[in-house]
């Protein structure tokens, strides 16, 4: 195929959009891909739409290559499946909901696990039907409070979503391993650079889960990786190693000091330093915060009190991935005046658990560990509170923040902060949906198994944002050949009639030889050839001009810059050697 | 490819389903094609999802072909484009529209005319630029009063919707005539028996405007063609040859008779009958129907009469098309009640226009005719009240019911009645939506020129309906082979190895040879398997059986049900040659 620039539905901008603050956006947007239409909602213009069809091309070649099988759901939904599972009301307002003209309630499908669901428990119920992995790739909805970074966040948008159906866990693990090939294979083949992360299951129930991140500075995901190992998760998904617990025995009795005015840790540790005789620091004082939390479907908030060591401070997106898919508020003013026990800067252990109220700690909070604490008395702290001894915790959760430094879960080397683009997400969700729809298959011993369920998600726009931001220069786009929009882009640098013909003789021969062509046939100036050539990004630039009269044209790589002179007898060979390489 | 029938995700059933009345949405239920998720919303399974991307690759094909470019909009629409060329409102309860997180307005696309004509007005401007073809092939979303007939009528389709953008009438008229050649070769490609028919603009505003309709007698659109051209139109498009208009001179003078209780033409003509000294029929009485319209945009509703033939009825669907884009009602008591001139029954053209009511007449009510009609006075007509002497109507209206048996507007034959499905249509939209926006480009000389645009669409959910309408027989459906999901459907009829091995040999060279195959390698009898393949559709069944032992397999034509011995040796060859063909 020939694409001719003096046709083509294209017209590139100089200057950047006022919006865009990433490469990516700015660049797709420059180079003529993509339009905004509303905030997060864009349209796809030819070039745009070319790399689309060839990222959603290789995303079915290795979703096909593990025996996926393709089908396509409605994105518009009717509500009664999502409330089967509540996510009708767990989704919150990032779903977009709407009424029929029967005044029927109805969604734009976020993700589609309830349908999939719903749709093998159709076709299937024999353990001879099982495995199957099923998949479609779909624009999807989310009213994302802040949709960003054009096509990087929006709210509608391509994904391809695939589901493992299995009689067991052994099942569900071999299809969640296989399914993590597939994405290993095609983030490979679009030229991603990524790393693989532990994450929490996010609000789709499940256990294990891992997330495809594209390292970008501009990512919106932070994550932290081990200095040494291979290590690499989410914040939400990092454990904290606990140190042994130690001996109660002979530790000083607990002491309650009088501390005015040291409702922070920060007055406490000055205060005690000033007047101390033991030098205390932040690391030494156990500061209890308070927070509400509310199950789904359920009306009533709860009162918990969770620990952590004074040094650290409560990461409350940890806390959530923790309590999930519990709600979780902090308290406010009210909630203090309501329950008087807790006295605000000076929260202990003891009223908190006097009063049937959960305590949780951070997992360093161990047996004979002791502690500077509030007294649950305006102005004073007990000090020398010891764990195991002084009180007790009912659990431990992963609240406190995660800091570079901190010793990597692994046991090797220490953490690092970094930032990338979800791209991917595997889960391994389990029974929730098969539960709530009782999805069941006959077993061999005629007694109905229910089926777990694995859930796959590929960002398939997203993924192109995230290309080009790993893959761009000063100058423009810099597409990795399989996705980009054609294979060679023909700049005819010159007027004559020479100039004109060979460069159309040459483009003739790579169309037939199976070669993409952009030819920029337009009465513009080399210089602006040049310059969208750069900017457009396709891998190849060949430039037609004066040198054809030695028989000569250029052939420049657009990712090196490099150029070469080759004779215009042997170029189309060499282009054709060049793209099957 | 080799699809293999024991994983393939395909459950065949053997009743119909309880809410299918036609045969394309019994069968391509049956053959496990599409399932329902909600009315007018259909999920594609494996096999429906291939035919689905035939059907696309074939459009974009013949797209591509003419020189239109392809692009993607979103479905998710801002309000504001559709407030501004007022489809906002006067899509009525047809759009599904909806709220964001910030209580912004959106819609979900019935059709894009404002985008396409925004995201033009957005790159382009000068001369040089024009003409343009865009097209995108998407979902889109009608909230149908009544959907039916599974992906007939559906509220969430797939079409393929283009538009071209000119600078001049010719152009425009050019433009629509490439799209009119594409969508001939494309209804060709995949089979189907259609015609084209002349007919109004809808909703969409502009004048030249015809539809592709594909023959079938489950189709919702009436239309009628003359016996002996090639003449078709839809009924609201079809014109009346209005008579020679004749001379006034001479005629009898108009006279008022005493007719008690003859409201209707029919008690009129008996009575005239019983009274007359002339042979009345109804076709010599002049009905006045009277109705209400309101122009879009505004509040007031004007009155309207309109006068046809007393044999005819006022077709309200052809009244409404004559008057788009007024809406238009049949009065209420309360509506003659507040008109006392307006005497029910009795009404003719002299007191409507003497109360400045507009009066439109049928055609066939020229200069020098007389009539029967209403004295505007209970119980009294009046009898040789001629057109053009005694009365003038404001003009005429195509409101006339058609029949069988009609005259052919182009003058050959009569009309007869057929109905087809609504697979494609074309409009020259002309400055509606660029009138509404502005969109201009710079002439040659300097000066804006006003763009013209045309408006294409064909149903490409819909056509494989259609298709499934035209091509089926009691056993199943029976594709066309280029909308077919396989070439071959490969049956193993019979248990033992030598039996399997052949048939996976076979389909192992089919599919080297680029054969599209589906094996039924199940552990059932032949006669499911043989049920299956005749439902499923596919063109060529292999039956790979008892014979092979013999050295022979049959070949089975789906459509002609024609069996052929081949020898197993040639059989990939045969093959080959039957699905280049």
């Amino acid at each position: 195929m020939i694409t001719r620039m003096s046709t083509l539905f294209l017209r590139t901008l100089r200057e950047d959009p006022a919006d865009a603050e990433v490469p990516s956006h700015r660049l797709l947007v420059r180079a003529g891909y993509v339009r905004r239409v509303a905030p997060g909602i864009y349209s796809w213009l030819p070039l745009g739409l070319r790399v689309l069809h060839n990222v959603e091309r290789i995303v079915r070649e290795e979703m096909d290559a593990i025996g996926a099988q393709e089908i396509h759901l409605p994105a518009l939904l009717p509500k009664e499946p999502y409330e089967q599972t509540n996510r009708w009301t767990e989704y919150g307002p990032n779903m977009f909901r709407l009424r029929d003209r029967k005044g029927g309630d109805y969604l734009l499908g976020p993700t589609h696990e309830e349908l999939f669901a719903q749709t093998v428990k159709g076709e299937y119920n024999s353990y001879r039907d099982f495995p199957v992995y099923l998949y479609q790739i779909q624009t999807k909805y989310r009213d994302e409070e802040r949709p960003r970074a054009g096509i990087l966040r929006g709210r509608e948008f391509v994904m391809k979503d695939s589901y493992s159906f299995d009689l067991d866990d052994d099942g569900l693990r071999s299809s969640y391993e296989r399914h993590r090939g597939a994405y290993i294979r095609l983030f490979d083949r679009v030229g991603l650079r990524y790393v693989i992360v532990a994450a929490t299951s996010g609000a789709m129930g499940g256990s294990a889960s891992e997330e495809f991140l594209a390292e970008s500075i501009t990512g919106e995901d932070t994550f932290v990786r081990s200095t040494e190992s291979g290590f690499a998760a989410n914040v939400e998904a990092v454990t904290t190693p606990a140190p042994a617990a130690g001996s109660v025995e002979g530790k000083p009795a607990a002491e309650v000091h009088h501390t005015p005015d040291t409702p922070t840790i920060e007055t406490l540790v000055d205060f005690l330093d000033s007047s101390g005789e033991r030098g205390f620091t932040a690391a030494d004082t156990l500061k209890n915060v308070l927070v509400k939390t509310r199950q789904p479907g359920t009306r009533e908030w709860e009162l918990l009190a969770v620990g952590v060591p004074g040094d650290r401070e409560v990461d409350m997106k940890r806390l959530e991935a923790a309590l999930e898919p519990a709600e979780v508020e902090l308290l406010e003013d009210a909630d203090f005046a309501a329950n008087p026990f807790l006295v605000k800067g000076y929260v202990g252990p003891k009223a908190v658990q006097d009063n049937g109220v959960r305590y949780l700690v951070d997992p360093r909070i161990v047996t004979g560990t002791a502690w500077v604490t509030g007294a649950d008395k305006a102005d004073h702290h007990v000090v020398d509170l010891v764990c195991g001894r002084d009180f007790t915790p009912d659990g431990t959760v992963e609240a406190a923040d995660v800091r570079e430094g901190d010793p990597s879960p692994d046991g090797n080397g220490t953490l690092e902060a970094a930032r990338g683009i979800e791209i991917g997400h595997i889960f391994q969700l389990g029974r929730k949906y098969t539960d709530a729809i009782s999805l069941d298959a006959l077993g061999q011993d005629g007694k109905p198994k229910r089926v777990t369920m694995g859930s796959y998600g590929v960002g398939v726009s997203r993924m192109i944002a995230a290309i080009a931001e790993q893959h761009h220069d000063s100058s423009g786009l810099v597409w990795p050949r399989e996705v980009a929009p054609a294979d060679v882009h023909v700049v005819v640098a010159g007027k004559d009639d020479t100039v004109r013909e060979g460069a159309e003789r040459i483009s003739a021969e790579l169309d037939e030889a199976g070669v993409r062509v952009i030819l920029d046939d337009r009465g513009v100036s080399p210089g602006v050839k040049f310059a969208d050539a750069e900017l457009v990004g396709v891998p190849t630039i060949v430039v037609v001009g004066k040198g054809l009269t030695k028989g000569v044209v250029e052939v420049k790589d657009r990712a090196t810059g490099e150029g070469t002179e080759v004779s215009a007898d042997s170029v189309v060979g060499h282009l054709v050697g060049l793209v099957r390489s």
